[in-house]
């Protein structure tokens, strides 16, 4: 049983109160399949870059494991960059630019050992993407969804078919909104599983998440970081922690998911304390456990 | 040992999505004391009403076996009168009016019997009249405070020297932002901590609440409610049902605070499911403790 990544790989730029990083490790793919390496040995990628783009970061991911053997190299062709600038609570950022370059020509082709039996976690890319890896899957796969306004603005069509054969969505509280068309965070829940995801998951940054499956609600609180220092990839940070749970233990069971939920957001937690993929490249399972613990702690109260 | 509630009783007129209504009990002491009565069966309100006021909310708190002998009715004199419009998401709303009446010369006298060993409410009035009442106390109380953005703004030296004598603060989370000049909650917490109260509680709402103490952080996650019918009095059922809870059990630990604070959000998840008092006014011990366990339920997870 393998786990499959499908998403960006790019270089970044960031801006923060606190600093500012050139070059730096980016797109969806490396925080999910970073952030996934710490539970599962055998996590592969099927993304695009350029030539341009440094050989260390590669390095860097096998270190950790992944195969990045689907990792498209296209000669000549440019890697995929973003530049973004966060404001003074976090919470905002302005995008300075966003260079699709040969992530423009993306089309994901999925190796045979992956079409089967496998996890499979759709990063956010535009969901016509999202459905041709779909249609490549054959049987008995387990299909983890990230989107973002964007699309729920400009492509819901190709979206909700995206969604209806998706097991785990995951979005965030006002993409949660803007695609129920619903204020309340309960019934926009309701709304979404009945387009088709057996799960929900929707991430309140600092309040935390709630998982919802069939009238069942998991609510798991949020690290109390003093200090954010870099918000980017937090929310593929989780994701890959979350599925890379759920791919070691072979259980998605909610009793399970809720589990996955909290790793996902401890290792969010991690990704946030450095810029870039830096705050999950030398962690190690004992450090990510207590933090496990520590969420445990944070929301336990005994009746008298 | 006594519970002591002092602040404002009042009648109400409210309008919602979901309907209207007039005359109906409303102000911070009534839902305080109505939701502590739960836990406590020597709850005492100092408050002020005029001659104007129905006498079926009295026998209605008489009934709930609140001491209602310290309620100053001013002959002559009009009840104190607000009127709130909500909007379609019911977290924004209108005060269509409000009429202080007896209240602008409310001058709070405390009963011997609850001036040592009780556990004291001030309920959100002028910080020179929760003053006025703490002048007054004598030795070894506890006491619960709550406050709002408008003293923040306006009289924030008294606010503090409140806060300087007060065991718990309990404020919201844009009270926090506010009150601690700070966007994030966790210093935010820190600071306003600094200035003096051994506990805070920040509300958020439907995200729940976070109580914090030395080092010490609990996360308590939000009932999860498809449809609120009205909001108005839920901060003060928290604070009555967490205080209740605290008298009842006489144990001011971290550990049983944080009970407290799962009893007061159950409390309030009471309340606005109806308008005004009514969803407070016939429940059983029961129903509490169901809603308690739900609330348990909701944020539980194992470690495998």
């Amino acid at each position: 049983m393998e786990l499959l990544v499908v998403g960006s790989i790019g270089l970044d730029y960031v801006e923060t109160p606190f600093g500012k990083v050139e070059n730096a490790l980016g797109g969806a793919a490396s925080y999910i399949a970073l952030s996934a390496s710490y539970f599962s040995k055998s996590v592969g990628v099927v993304a695009v870059i350029g030539d341009d783009f440094p050989k260390e970061h590669l390095k860097m991911l096998e270190d950790h494991n992944v195969d990045i053997d689907n990792i498209e190299v296209v000669i000549g062709g440019k890697t995929f960059r973003w530049g973004g600038r966060y404001h003074y609570d976090l919470n905002v950022r302005d995008t300075l630019y966003t260079d699709l370059n040969v992530f423009e020509n993306f089309n994901p082709v999925i190796p045979e050992h992956y079409k089967k039996n496998s996890f499979v976690i759709l990063g956010n890319i535009l969901p016509s993407l999202q459905l041709k890896v779909l249609d490549q899957l054959e049987e008995n796969n387990f299909v983890v969804c990230d989107t973002m306004n964007l699309w729920i603005e400009t492509t819901l069509d190709d979206l909700k078919k995206v969604i209806k054969r998706t097991n785990v969505l995951i979005i965030n509280d006002s993409e949660a909104r803007l695609l129920s068309k619903e204020a309340n965070l309960i019934k926009a829940a309701r709304i979404i599983r009945e387009m088709g995801p057996e799960y929900l998951i929707i991430k309140k940054g600092e309040h935390g998440a709630l998982l919802f499956n069939n009238g069942s609600i998991f609510s798991a609180p949020a690290y109390p970081l003093e200090s954010i220092f870099d918000p980017t990839g937090a929310g593929d940070t989780f994701l890959g922690g979350f599925t890379g749970y759920l791919h070691k233990t072979n259980d998605t069971s909610f009793e399970n998911m809720k589990r996955a939920v909290i790793y996902g957001s401890a290792m969010a937690s991690f990704c946030v304390e450095q810029f870039s993929t830096k705050g999950l490249e030398n962690l190690d399972k004992l450090q990510i456990y207590d933090r496990f613990m520590e969420f445990k702690e944070l929301s336990r109260f005994e009746d008298e």
